[in-house]
């Protein structure tokens, strides 16, 4: 199934100092995995030889890297969300549109229907259903603890319901990645108009 | 493909006045389409047979009544929702209490997962778009004009984004359905909840 790997050079793997080895490659393959499945490619029907062919890779490369099937739809869930945002801290409402806007990108749709569409075989298998877990909970968390500290800092009301405003900015965001064709809120005013919205409910 | 159409007789067909015929086939036919969908299966793998064998009636029945894949999909698209509440008109609360509630339901994560899944289709296929449209638009106008009415009436705020509001109302539904083992908000009393905290922002 791998019989490559043994032909893969040092220099090869460390083209790029600092970085993982074949780091474009990698991003072109699980770019394509996510492709598929946001084209309506079920998680079962998803072959390793259709994800190569549309990364333009070997299938070698890929089997290099994973092991198996399962193993990189854990990593393409990874991938999706990007990299937890830094915060200034100053304010719950520069913070709280700083991580709505980081949670956006110019493939929130095809992420929100590939998040979406894997919850069947997240509810089936519990080792994707703990990784989706750790992807999505430090974002929730960060969020979390924003409104706590602003609640704690008499920001916000101190009977919020933290959970409820998670959901209302999570869903919301959510709703506008999958269907920002027909929402009626503009993509770019979003980050803004929602946090505004909910924070007019939610300040002391 | 189509059998038995002639082998039906009008007695069968008129056994519950007032109902479609078979109404209860095509309950169970529609219900094994969305149960498939939720499963994980892609619409393009889903196959009559697979439905006729879940639903547990004969492939006969099933084309008597749809032609082809496409018009089975769209019927479980529009069975989906169920019929559009009628609402009480008293107050914008109480209306916007009853609709939540009434787009929730105990299969709500089975048909988040299927709109959610159904999404790449929606954008290839026109004529299933436009059947999404009209099954999801009526439901997003009757909160429009509540919401519309409650700025008339002086009891929501002049400037409240409309659009936006839907979305919040619209988007945190779907992911407590999708999500609501994992959200922290008891599903029982979710619509309250959200409802009057999307108000709390809303009124004027």
């Amino acid at each position: 199934m791998n019989p490559m790997t043994s032909t893969v050079s040092p220099g090869q793997e460390r083209k790029a100092p600092g970085r993982p080895r074949n780091a474009q490659a990698d991003e072109a393959i699980l770019d394509a995995v996510l492709t598929l499945l946001a084209e309506g490619q079920s998680t079962a029907a998803l072959s390793i030889e259709a994800v190569a062919a549309r990364a333009g890779v070997g299938k070698a490369t890929l089997y290099r890297r994973w092991p198996n099937k399962e193993a990189l739809l854990i990593d393409a869930v990874r991938s999706m969300k990007g990299p937890i945002p830094e915060l200034g801290g100053t304010s719950v409402r520069d913070d709280l549109i700083a991580l709505v806007t980081a949670n956006r990108s110019s493939r929130a749709r095809e992420f929100g229907i590939v998040t979406a569409c894997l919850l069947p075989d997240l509810l089936r298998d519990s080792e994707l259903n703990r990784m989706h877990h750790t992807v999505m909970e430090p974002r929730r968390e960060l969020m979390r603890e924003i409104l706590r500290r602003g609640i704690a800092d008499g920001e916000l009301r101190p009977d919020l319901n933290v959970e409820l405003t998670l959901l209302m900015l999570g869903g919301s965001s959510m709703m506008q990645g999958m269907f920002d064709f027909r929402t009626g809120v503009p993509d770019k005013e979003f980050p803004t108009a929602l946090v505004d919205a909910v924070l007019r409910g939610a300040r002391a």
